[in-house]
């Protein structure tokens, strides 16, 4: 059976994964980028996993080939599958969490809930796209855009007469995707996991707050979500990992519209940060069951462990605070809090940790994670 | 302030101490006695703790040293402390630990709940001892024992004359040590933590079930545990602590006698097995507060997941089982079981892991751990 998990990328998921890893018995190797990664714990290798022959000296260390972030290509890991390597997710599925072009596309056609869409190549099509749609557009580049990279509100083809270059449109692989801005109400993220075999899990619903297109706050399960909101849901990420094939973690994040519409935004075919909430919150946290699922074994349960769990990232505050050097005082003053540091170096605006705490009360776990994290952020 | 954590002893509790040291951004650094120990990917140096110029070279790249096992020389540690090495728990109090005769003399000294004793060095003392309870002593060796080693049942000098011989003394340290053969109800044991500051936490009583004098099963909180000897127990595990000063986490193990008693039967200055319940069953697993005190951090919170923890053991069956290969059958009935398995090769009696099961009945916690453990042992 599969024992030797590999992992390319050396980031917080990837460290995050060795948790679990110690717990069952399984062994979690990581490819990083460069010594002294966030995962420099589980590094077995540090190589550029844009070159085949690196990647493919990995593999030979590993049963199976996961990742920590969705940025290998695909040739790189179709060459992989063509020798023998199982990989996981497949790159027939990460082609799509590469290229949001071709997943707006995909999840149409599995008549999954979308925004509307068009993709772009001329600045008259943008104009054409934002005048049906009230005068705005979310534009993205198709490819190598996270956290609120690659991404621009647009009023008019002149404001991304950049990306509509030549050159621009040639960087990113000759089309935008323009989107619908969708009017909602709150940003929703539905977890699940599912096996090679065909296995599907889903975690409960979870509410996130972004800040400057990043994740700031996660609350699980997301509030007021009736049943029906939950099952559908599940059901949505269900279609998307079996419509796509994609095995591991996956993340569905979904806008809830004021319209009542439910539309997925974006996919992450990895753990995610909307899942971190998860290691205290939830049987099974989305580290472990990443690797029962790249490894094919049965998926655990995703009950949660109490009613509520809050999850707070810590975002680097300038080039010093290790948020480590205020523990003292963070704990002490709240010892029902999960601290989480990710051993990076301090900088300013990086995602280098986070705090979570479960309770029965919604308002006690949200009140504590934020103070908490106040206090690391501060010091006091 | 301290981030790297030396830990002496590359056994299941060094390799339990990784997890949390991941999640909290600390660094737990291993010195381990051999190549491929259960704790190798933390080792950062394999050398004998027996010398002190090793323990010295590897105290050098730590901040603090704590400890796996208790079997690291006094002399070893003595001469650290002397140089400024932090050594928690400190070698004052690791004596007691290291000698049942010294932990029984001092814990009378404290006023703590002892079973009838005495020191033996004869044949003719120990047979008085004997007639002076009921034809029966428990006799040991005040140093070397664990898990049932070290320990007998005698009823008369005849059944211990290897022990009490000249050369059996000698090697003993010149003295045996005798105990009542305490008529228990059941087992107990209460985990604790202390930091060098003072701050103690107490989590809740658990009974522990040994079979062939190795802890099989643990039950978390100990059922039908009345406040009173809650608090009772927690108290003198206090008593305890501040009295031998010991630091990081304490397993005080003791017996619940026919006559109402609470009797101190064991110490473990480090994580232990008791505890392991409290990776899944505690809002702060007894590795994580093990990091913690010995840091000299505030303590974390040892309030319950759930209202019912249980953890059973899983001893090697054979040569060949590593349990592992039994996940598959173990996890497709078990979802809400947590499987630990520590990367020992197999071998008949090892402890080479343990399930837990947290739930809001003991009944079904219990039989869903047993289950889900005799599976992993049979396969089916």
């Amino acid at each position: 059976m599969t024992k030797r998990i590999g992992v390319i990328g050396g980031g917080q998921l990837a460290r995050m994964m060795l948790a679990p890893a110690i717990h069952l018995g399984l062994e979690v190797r990581v490819l990083a980028e460069a010594e002294g990664s966030s995962a420099a714990l589980g590094a077995t290798m540090v190589g550029d996993y844009n070159q085949v022959e690196v990647v493919r000296e990995f593999a030979k260390s590993v049963d199976v080939i996961t990742f920590d972030h969705e940025h290998v290509p695909l040739a790189v890991l179709e060459a992989l599958e063509a020798e023998g390597v199982s990989v996981q997710p497949p790159s027939k599925a990460l082609a799509f969490a590469q290229n949001k072009l071709h997943m707006r596309r995909r999840l149409t056609e599995l008549g999954l809930p979308m925004p509307a869409w068009a993709e772009i190549q001329t600045a008259e099509a943008l104009d054409a796209f934002i005048s049906a749609n009230d005068g705005v557009a979310i534009l993205k580049t198709p490819i190598g855009g996270y956290d609120g990279k690659g991404v621009r509100v647009v009023r008019s083809a002149a404001d991304a007469a950049d990306w509509l270059s030549a050159d621009g449109l040639a960087k990113v692989g000759g089309s935008l995707l323009a989107e619908e801005k969708v009017d909602f109400v709150r940003e929703l993220a539905q977890l699940s996991a599912r096996t090679p075999s065909g296995e599907f899990r889903a975690w409960p619903l979870v509410q996130t707050v972004q800040q400057d297109g990043v994740c700031a706050e996660v609350l699980a399960p997301a509030p007021d979500a009736s049943a029906e909101l939950l099952e559908r849901t599940a059901q949505i990420a269900r279609g998307v990992a079996d419509g796509l094939g994609v095995t591991g973690v996956l993340a569905v994040e979904m806008f809830e519209a004021r319209d009542g519409r439910i539309i997925i935004n974006e996919l992450a075919m990895r753990p995610h940060n909307s899942g971190h909430f998860s290691i205290e919150g939830s049987v099974t946290s989305q580290f472990e069951q990443h690797l029962r699922a790249v490894s094919d074994l049965p998926l655990g349960s995703t009950t949660p462990r109490a009613a509520h769990s809050v999850m707070i990232n810590l975002l680097g505050v300038d080039d010093e605070n290790d948020f480590v050097r205020n523990y003292a005082t963070a704990m002490s003053a709240y010892p029902n809090a999960k601290l989480h540091v990710y051993g990076k170096s301090a900088r300013k605006g990086r995602k280098m940790g986070h705090v979570t705490v479960v309770s029965d009360s919604a308002e006690l776990a949200l009140g504590d994670a934020r103070a908490a994290a106040e206090i690391l952020r501060r010091g006091n």
